[in-house]
């Protein structure tokens, strides 16, 4: 299937990081984007400048001629948008993790799916989605086809997942993802407090993310929790009497991997 | 200060992980290695062949001819290591991030320091120490001095930092290194549950530890809980019910970036 014989114009609907990302990505790869809409003008303004492209702060005037429709808005406001979005029958994707392919359905949808690109994005990331895994999934058969041949234009990896699977990606990435780098921010607030550069951990961090390259994290985990060095755990439980927060959130990490210790034991 | 005109020979005490990075480091650094002491004799005898040196499992047998003794054991041993050490008045350093310096002085110890190397050591590691940072720390200033020179002939970053705030380092270290490493061993856990190949997140994961090169973790953090998005913690909660320590784990993180949040706003 040569996937631009189905989709050439392709409209994107949010104008924050992931539209920016999407946008950049899409047209990189050969597509014509046909419309932006954003409900801050201002955000809409300097994607479409950047695309070349029209846009529109109402969803109500979106014009019908784009092949598909890209949300990338946040989950809060994705029924919102859906509630107003003016086509039922055109091809439709949210790029969301957390949000299931029934708030389509539910709404009276035909044409729908989803297109997850497992990233969380910033203004600040390269503009290719070449290395980043891509989630689809869709209720036709012909959809699904569609945006595997439409991910794999984009991605070098691209899986079909349902929305049960992509839940339970999601919230894996929360943990990889999210909670990884609060780690890290805890680690540079209490250096900065001391005084010590936050140079000083960068290598580290860098190399416990590579050896996750190729190995698996539960054989890698060291330090003292998975030593069971209780003289240690508490050396640091009473170092951080001042900030009780991360003492308790210590004691809960450090808890949670001796317990996952011994199930893997 | 010419290092090898004080330091030529050093004896390595304790053959795990971290003496076997160091023998070969320092070997390959032009260092001679004296002696290794492990109290199992079959690391001994494995390390002493690759380092081509003698070795002993008495700490009574140790050679007095290195010029410098490097402690490379658990901090759990540390204290019965020195109490049983044979020398007081050889220059002798511990490696350790959450042992304060005094356990030396504490048992008469004259000539002593700190070479902490910022990482955690594991079988696979590369050989060299060239990326790692060092911290050093002596109570004589020309012991300082030395522990510079000999730090800065293996490694391209050598710190002095005192006790207090190596602890501090510690502490931070435990959060960056093992706490992140244990959310990837989490996220590894619910996705093999579901039947979801690692390799999708892994992407995810060298994208945010790279972002850390140059950036700091307080203003890339992403996810719900920075967006203080309550449906969809709501439903990772709820998805995380046959998991109570997982469960607990994901509110406890999640309360601490929406308090983070609220401190750097």
């Amino acid at each position: 299937m040569n996937v631009k014989d189905h989709i050439a114009r392709i409209t994107l609907v949010g104008a924050g990081n992931a539209g920016h990302k999407f946008g950049v990505a899409f047209r990189q790869a050969g597509y014509l984007i046909h419309e932006i809409y954003s409900r801050t003008e201002e955000s809409a303004i300097k994607l479409s400048n950047r695309l070349n492209c029209n846009y529109t702060t109402q969803l109500s005037d979106l014009d019908p001629g784009a092949d598909l429709y890209v949300l990338a808005v946040n989950d809060d406001v994705l029924p919102s948008v859906l509630d107003s979005f003016p086509f039922k029958d055109k091809l439709i994707v949210h790029t969301s993790g957390a949000t299931p392919i029934d708030v389509f359905s539910d709404r009276g949808f035909s044409d729908y799916g989803i297109f997850y690109p497992v990233q969380s994005f910033s203004k600040e990331d390269t503009e290719s989605l070449a290395p980043i895994p891509i989630c689809v999934e869709a209720k036709k058969e012909e959809n699904t086809q569609l945006l595997m041949s439409f991910g794999r234009s984009l991605s070098m990896k691209v899986y079909i997942l349902d929305s049960e699977k992509r839940k339970t990606l999601h919230v894996a990435a929360v943990f990889a993802n999210n909670f990884s780098n609060h780690m890290y921010a805890i680690a540079e607030e209490l250096l900065s407090e001391d005084g010590i550069d936050f140079e000083i951990i960068r290598p580290l961090i860098q190399t416990t993310a590579s050896k996750i390259k190729n190995k698996q994290p539960k054989n890698i985990q060291t330090g003292p929790a998975v030593r069971n060095d209780q003289k240690v755990i508490k050396r640091h439980l009473e170092f951080l009497k001042d900030h009780p927060n991360y003492q308790k959130l210590y004691e809960e990490v450090t808890n949670s991997i001796i317990a996952k210790q011994k199930s893997n034991g």
